[in-house]
């Protein structure tokens, strides 16, 4: 059995919130109200929880914030690309998909699945080299999205976009260069977004395998936005024509 | 004179291509190509270069990434009060500002700056008090954007915005409470964006000066977005409107 662990207040509650099943043992420390409060749901879900210091969560968060508590827990299994393609038929026009091709710090992949999550992306792509792992920042970062939205590992993501065209899924890839705008670009219907690295964009041979690409216009006298920021402008740009209220 | 250090590649080319009279010194370690063609900038521009450890430059960035390169350099004084009231006149209907309430983590801060600068935002405000500072950490996520975007520091959030309204200034404050989807909340004309902090939202008194509040619509099943996720969306929904191609 994999277990991992997970700190911070939000990433934790959202964890006991959907999936106490799931959750081996919880780590408390100090006296924080909200940590009082998860502690109680936790017990009541019959959830072990255990007394530690400040300095070992520290530790077991590899540095990262914890606000004071910790789970260990039994993460969602990636989603094959075979259940991937039973999604695709099950979800038909309604399918949106996510795509970051080689996304490299974990805070930007857990902001990813966060804005995922809250826009009901179906499943997010990740080529399974030369990606940030889902690790315990990247969860932290997720506030529980990690065990929302599935992640798919894909071999190769030039391939996979290619896969998912038979089955009718028309893939955006964001890039600055591009001559069209995001909101020019129809977003109704099964699309997979694809976004690429912080540092280098798409790659040539995934921007190839795009049907279309846009840029977000920038006014203003910058002309990048942090990978998260784009993405999640994105998929509410998707969210937004769909006539979500 | 004020000195700050900033590092990492992009903050520092920014940097150096927007402002190079207010950059005082480079340090760089390493061999990355992207960090020689700096230094070749650098040197161009009469700006002195040092050879560093990598353990120097971790240690000048408090353990932030800094991809080889760090420098110092006079920041941009805040703007003031006076001065954002000049603006407000002087820009009329194409004004566009951001206020954030009390957002307390500096890599928030840096990439909501970073929005705003490629949003063409013309000034973002912050309280005084218990908002993150523009910490090196806060000015590397905002990738040269702390260099482009005024800042102002306001005494009173809620006093400033009241103030705003008598100019002619309509504030939306974003809060996942409210009624109104912001597609549906006319963006165009002198706008002030508002956004609240990561944990508890907008303040009660600053909501209650906000003209009108609304919500980014999510259809999925989670119902919160990273901060700066949420300001980049906003803000980019009123570049939308106001018809940038």
């Amino acid at each position: 059995m994999r277990r991992e662990q997970t700190g911070g207040i939000n990433a934790v509650e959202a964890l006991i919130e959907r999936s106490p099943e799931r959750v081996l043992q919880l780590w408390v420390a100090g006296d924080n109200p909200r940590v009082k409060a998860l502690v109680g749901r936790a017990k009541a879900a019959g959830i072990p929880v255990q007394a530690a210091k400040a300095g070992t969560l520290d530790k077991q968060t590899g540095g990262e914030t914890h606000q004071g508590v910790v789970a260990e827990f039994r993460p969602v299994e990636p989603m094959s690309e075979a259940e991937l393609d039973a999604l695709v038929e099950a979800r038909g026009g309604d399918l949106l998909l996510l795509a970051l091709d080689q996304v490299q710090d974990p805070h930007n992949l857990g902001a990813c699945l966060r804005s995922a999550a809250a826009a009901g992306v179906d499943a997010v792509l990740v080529p399974r080299d030369r990606s940030a792992p889902l690790s315990p920042a990247a969860r932290r970062a997720a506030a529980g999205a990690a065990e929302v939205v599935p992640l798919v590992e894909v071999a190769n993501l030039a391939r996979a976009l290619e896969h998912l065209k038979q089955a009718g899924v028309w893939a955006v890839g964001l890039a600055g260069e591009a001559g069209t705008s995001i909101h020019d670009i129809d977003l109704r219907g099964p699309r997979i977004v694809v976004m690429g690295s912080e540092e280098k964009g798409l790659r040539r041979l995934t921007a190839e395998r795009c049907d279309e690409l846009a840029k977000i216009p920038m006014p203003g006298s910058m002309e990048s936005l942090n990978v998260s920021v784009a993405t999640g402008i994105a998929l509410f740009e998707a969210v937004r024509q769909r006539g979500a209220k």
